[in-house]
């Protein structure tokens, strides 16, 4: 029995995007739906409490960062991730795989896995996708995702394509090693590039495999979004319908509706987060960077039409002060201010499916974000 | 009609201690009270509603912080300080007085006032008492503190006589300048170093120009803690006992029980914020230094006797990864502990006067504590 159930509830006749359910150990998530990213074990300057206000139901955090500090093995002394951060909720790691490739001239990939130094202390480790999932285990996650090899942009087919064979076979090892299949789901990751056919030699070979849902890899590394959307275009239709399906590290509010209509169910990203901390708010009005000095006397919200705690009671001028001299409140509210954005798109997303309207609900968004389409 | 009134309650029949009451615009303050200090118009990392939360009834804003950045007028035009950053109880201002004399180098006394630069970005500025309180009154805080010279420590006979005497000049020039007295409560600072003598000289003549309330400056400035109380110890009775006294820049726990002892019903200090962010927990039983290694596997939390939000969810060693990884969640965290640990201290010490037994709950919390009498 798998520890995550979908549950398909309609499909909007206006452009076939996708409302569902995913069941989890830690509670039922409605999709589709965008998952904040908590990379040490925590979503930068919220607390859980302030994530339930906000309606997040599932959140991410990194396996790397996890092994690197404070160790996963303290994790489990912990009783766990969820009670190690005080979250009850859902939660999904990665596999470390994304930031282990990241590392450059820092790593070296062979059949057996990936040889890397720490980003922390130079240190030396040594992961393959057996020990990839005796950390996921460790930290108990509710998803946990294989160990894959997701290839750069642009890169050659020959290596594309060496490179998802690679990930299926590294899937086949990570379903092997897995001790814990009706506490924590383990997600397959659909590799292959800019390449129609490595798109679906990977996601058959993938899908032989039988996990509960899938992602779709290999995306959002530096491709133009046109490009990522025609992929998203013939890689979903393979995948199959009782499935979840997991866009990985997309968070433009634009590219999540656009992943919606290609039928995905989850997103994740640090955008918002890291925004935030940079001054960047996201509005139904497009991007607000509030520590630029034409705010300075805007006594308005960050959004005039959002109903958040920060929107409620602090003025853009307020929140510019606080970004300007480094107060952690002034990261803390754009964070949770571009949360509850993101959150609130996707709960008026499902709306708009349940309605039958998604397109017209992504003219009339794009319209006033000020995006063309 | 002063918009501050001091309500004396009673006076602990063991220590000699005041209970009572501040009544201010914007609320009623129990006394003995430790006030939070929110420099820039915010208490790092914490939000105004986690304030209330742990009690606070009042907090401390800084002039010359506020002057430079975003200015005065700024906050003005938002509707003063308390609608600027959301907060609705009672605030305290300094002068800026104290800033701009540790600028050491940066600043020239003369008898018009003090000229310095920015410690931001270098530019020149002039603060004499009636600029000093023409910020004062745009920021619009309950209660606000005269322009005074605060003598360094140690200083000789002539130079703390002469600071005195200016500070009383100064005082009388901050009374004649202020425009909302039925507002905002303009307290007088006593001055006078370590010199018995100048202490009288300067309380009677800083008393003679009746504020709504007295604190007590030039302490707290490197001087060893049995002088400063032995300089409380004559200052204090000279005080009249209807009118508020504030010890300024004090904050340890000690320090708070031995001010209280000797007459003090007000108290500020960067402390508790100061040293969260640092990784340092003030606890029953001493401080704990979270960031530690013995604390790497410790699932206690950081005071295990005491009842707060961050107490009740979160272990020694979820934190101390927070603080090592440099997470604005550890700073919340350590910061929320600190303050409610502070004003539950001071809630306990007007309970001890309320029964008479403050000597007796010194005696207790020193010996839990580690501290020698
Ligand atoms: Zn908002
Ligand atoms: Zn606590």
């Amino acid at each position: 029995m798998s520890a995550i159930r979908y549950e398909h509830i309609k499909t909007c006749k206006q452009s076939g995007a996708r409302l569902g359910r995913i069941h989890t150990p830690h509670g039922v998530i409605d999709t589709p739906i965008f998952m904040p990213v908590g990379t040490q074990a925590t979503v930068k300057s919220m607390t859980p409490e302030e994530l339930k206000e906000i309606n997040a139901k599932i959140i991410l955090s990194n396996t790397y960062h996890l092994y690197m500090r404070p160790g996963h093995e303290l994790v489990e002394k912990a009783g766990g991730l969820h009670k190690f951060m005080n979250w009850d909720r859902a939660i999904l790691t990665d596999s470390g795989g994304f930031q282990v490739f990241s590392l450059g001239p820092l790593r070296k990939i062979t059949e057996e896995g990936v040889e890397f130094r720490s980003h922390l202390d130079g240190s030396k480790h040594f992961i393959s996708p057996e020990k990839a999932i005796e950390i996921e285990n460790a930290l108990g996650a509710d998803i946990i995702m294989a160990f894959d090899e997701c290839a750069p942009y642009p890169a050659s087919r020959d290596y594309v394509k060496n490179s998802l064979e690679r990930t299926t076979r590294w899937a086949k090892r990570c379903k092997d090693a897995h001790k814990y299949p009706d506490r924590q789901g383990l997600f397959g990751i659909v590799q292959g590039g800019m390449y129609k056919d490595l798109r679906e030699q990977s996601a058959y070979e993938i899908m032989e495999l039988d996990f509960p849902g899938y992602a779709v890899g290999g995306l959002s590394v530096g491709e133009p979004k046109p490009l990522m959307y025609e992929v998203l275009e013939y890689t979903t239709p393979l995948l199959p319908k009782d499935k979840p399906r997991y866009l990985m590290g997309v968070g433009s509010p634009d590219a999540l509706i656009e992943g919606v209509i290609r039928g995905i169910d989850m997103f994740d990203c640090v955008l918002p987060t890291r925004i935030a901390r940079n001054g960047t708010a996201m509005t139904s009005h497009g991007k607000v960077v509030v520590r630029n000095a034409k705010y300075a006397e805007d006594f308005l919200p960050l959004d005039p039409e959002c109903s958040c705690y920060t929107c409620r009671n602090y003025s853009r001028a307020y929140i510019r002060h606080l970004v300007k001299a480094n107060e952690i409140l002034g990261a803390r509210l754009i964070t949770y201010h571009n949360l509850y954005f993101l959150l609130k798109l996707m709960e008026n997303v499902r709306q708009a499916i349940r309605e039958d309207r998604l397109l017209d609900f992504r003219r009339e968004f794009f319209t006033k974000y000020g995006y063309e389409l």
